[in-house]
């Protein structure tokens, strides 16, 4: 496995700088080129590349907000508020909040649905809630020590108009409920916690087995896997499945975390992004790693 | 596996007069009610209720529509020309055509779409390319006597104005070329092409393995069942794969067509629909056998 | 004069139930039924029925906010972040924010326009804000006791989620700059500023002439006057302008202000509104006015 | 009066090339430059440039169509059938008529609101209704010799796949019956009519007055103006009533018909468009009429 890793990174190493870097908050704009990849399995762990460097959580973190927000109120009371369908729209698409008779986000991988599961969090104090985040990311990831990027949470709490917007619609239509600025706080802090391939590994390995873990259902992991594959992508979701067909889930940091079903984990990252907002290199080592292995679960 | 049917059957029969049948043309409001189902796996076809009684392909016509499409122009000129991307939207939305910059209709399996996979089956005449479609359906249902239901074939024709207005706008994106008339002609053809449920349970099961057969690649297979996970179901879709799991593809008939990778093709039938226009007992149906067999593939 | 309005008054008072009123917050949905009407032309003020109750400005006080930002910022400034085009669409849309590629609200008598044309208006503080959309209104109302109505501002304060999200997208767009809450404040101060038919008449009178009066460009006052007449009944402006052919401003109040050219101010009051959210007694008493003055532009 | 048009033109002759001429056909792509103006009010008729120059009638077309719908079939039933309402979109959307619960076409001044009236007109067969076309024109020309051109009316039959698109959309609503294509064929032949400066100033005279002639209600005539000034100018009409305030409508061949209304009726011509279609010389020399002789209804 380590011989295929560090080959999938050698073969996308030149194209380093292939693409843009997110630009909307300077602390994503310049952050340095790299590209890297871990795996876990039943085994173990198997990393090639910039494997251990950080990066943010960004819209991957949307998975344990989904997690939460399922853990606190069941699966009736989420779906009642937010969609199960993919949109076909980019993720902080306005549309289907006002247009269309919709009365609900899509589903809960655009921001729209994401911040109204993270308002679904229950918690006495805005720190109970937080907590509720670190605990079953440290969980997950295995490691205690969860950090934060502090210039990224506040950079993107300053420039989140249109989030906040979002956020004031999904209140008028009664879907939200509680403080929106604190419930856009802790969607953002969320979103600067701090990962590297490995915890993004072991996420896939914790959502590949439907098991009861971390306090979560796994009968809910099955949900969200099956989120990511119709949704998790943005509006490239729809080619992903057909071109790679594992459910995974990007982030505008350059991370996808992936998971190959009672098979393993995989977390990929390098920080330039395509069009739709993929990592440009994760992608094409997923899609190496899935020729490799045969992962693709319509194979 | 019988004894499954059977009960299965037996549990839904009850309800055969909830919901509605397609009202849009008198051939599909005035049928009769019933219910079937029929799987097909390595050993052999499983059948229970109205599992012979033929009904009309409709939108289920939409995959072996792509099969011809993708036969005779291959991967990249297909999707050059229609998406992969779920929209979220149901089957006749105009919408993505016009609004947004997208270029071409979402997916082959909305109307636009198919209209335009429709397009692309070559041949010198009408005939022959309908002759295609016979033969390839031929082949896959292991019966050389198909038949078309004229009635549907010749309502469907006359209140198709607004697929008409489809054609004409993705002719005038210059993404449809031939004469509109005839490719409809062909389209709606497809669409009253007769079945029953062991026929849809030979096509899942033609879909299951990705083998080359019947003409057809099987890495095209692949990709179909990939869409139909996505997109076979209206915009119950992304429900219908977190509940079921299983690719499938409904049709307004009251049909639908399904497959356990690696396992087994199912096709149920049961004319009254819900909202979103998928049969209400299909449904329920293949709910209930995935839970039987535990076939959803995020399990 | 008296007499008209005499009749008119009487030819209506009997439907004066017909229709609902406001029913957003409860300081609009309680206030009694009435009727009233007042003329002002170059003679005098004419009045008929409850033509001096007092009730709120309003959509109506989108005229003042577009005087005030017309006069510090001037046409181009103004006019290069709203647009002059009608929408077709209710008031509240929000729809062209973010759609189409229009980069800034369609008028600025649709609500996004007015919150915008508010953030134009300049001063050191709030206060001094606040004085000048009460100094020009006290000059062409002819009166210094401007009066607010304090549980109108508060309801709508706390029920403006939707306005708020629109100030918010605005905001990403770099199109409003200043601070939200303030802006709104304002806002929603101007809609609760407490009018009568005098009062309506008397503005009517003031945009009938061109004349610079009150700090007020002449040459801004024509610009208002059309833009009255093609977006200044939601979207029943265009019927509006079919059948009455006259400048003209409606509230949720159910106020409307309305002016002959060269001729007279017109203000009309009844509470109930129609679907489109006019007073239903305010437009047919227009349309009676009209008649019998033959006052259309277009005739 | 002719010293005021020839100094018109003079100011703006020597941007003849500003701009480009309608591109989607040949036949209007390669017309030569030029510019025209002409003025008819009760003394007589007053031209400059190129005024007697031959151009295709193309949207203009909009108001006969309009006219002969109304007097076959009277205001309620035309406007049951397309709205009164602006609809700050380009002329060819077809949003409305999906979109939005909106059941009919915004206006009869976007395409699928003059296919609408168009199928109106009532003929045994198709030369009667063409016939009343070549008529009425006639009658408001004041010439006898109504021609076409052949080949613009060709061409854009046969690149009409968006308007053929529209037309069957409004014939699934059941708002259009009649046959499809005999109907856009009547609707070509129309914006195929050959006209000129002097003709347009004479249709904008007959408007002028609301007086029953050729057949046409005086009625009619006035709510005809007050849509051309809310919806004759593509979605630049709010703009131009704001700047000109003239009732108006423009053809993608580069004319415009103007209205004083009382006072005279105004044709310009100069083939080379703005972005939004409308003659950019045109414009320009209605902007330099109204301050020279203050037409301005709001003024």
């Amino acid at each position: 496995m380590n011989k295929i890793l560090d080959k999938i990174v050698q073969n996308n190493i030149e194209n380093i700088t292939l693409g843009k870097k997110a630009s909307y908050i300077p602390a994503l704009a310049n952050v340095p080129d790299g590209i890297g990849i871990a795996v876990r399995d039943s085994h173990g762990v198997y990393t090639s590349g910039d494997a251990e460097r950080m990066f943010t959580f960004q819209s991957m973190s949307k998975i344990v907000l989904l997690m939460l927000a399922l853990k606190d109120n069941g699966f009736d009371y989420v779906f009642n508020h937010v969609g199960l369908e993919p949109s076909g729209d980019s993720f902080n698409a306005i549309s289907n909040l006002d247009f269309n008779q919709a009365i609900k986000p899509y589903n809960p991988f655009i921001n729209a649905g994401a911040i109204l599961t993270t308002s679904m969090i229950k918690g006495e104090t805005y720190d109970e809630k937080l907590k509720k985040i670190i605990d079953l990311s440290s969980c997950i990831f295995g490691r205690s020590n969860i950090t934060f990027n502090d210039e990224v949470y506040v950079s993107e709490r300053e420039s989140a108009n249109r989030n906040r917007a979002l956020a004031y619609l999904l209140k008028e239509k009664e879907l939200l409920t509680g403080n929106v600025e604190e419930i856009l706080d802790l969607y953002f802090r969320a979103c600067s916690l701090e990962v590297n391939c490995i915890d993004l590994a072991n996420l896939g390995h914790f959502l590949a087995f439907n098991k009861d873990a971390c306090g979560v259902k796994g009968d809910h992991l099955r949900i969200i896997k099956t989120l990511m594959l119709t949704c998790g992508m943005y509006d490239y979701s729809g080619e992903f499945a057909v071109r790679i067909g594992l459910p995974s889930k990007s982030g505008v940091s350059g991370g996808i975390v992936s998971c190959a079903p009672r098979r393993m984990g995989i977390g990929v990252f390098s920080p330039r992004l395509d069009e739709k907002g993929n990592s440009i290199l994760g992608v094409r080592m997923m899609e190496e790693l899935n020729k490799e292995l045969e992962l693709n679960i319509f194979r």
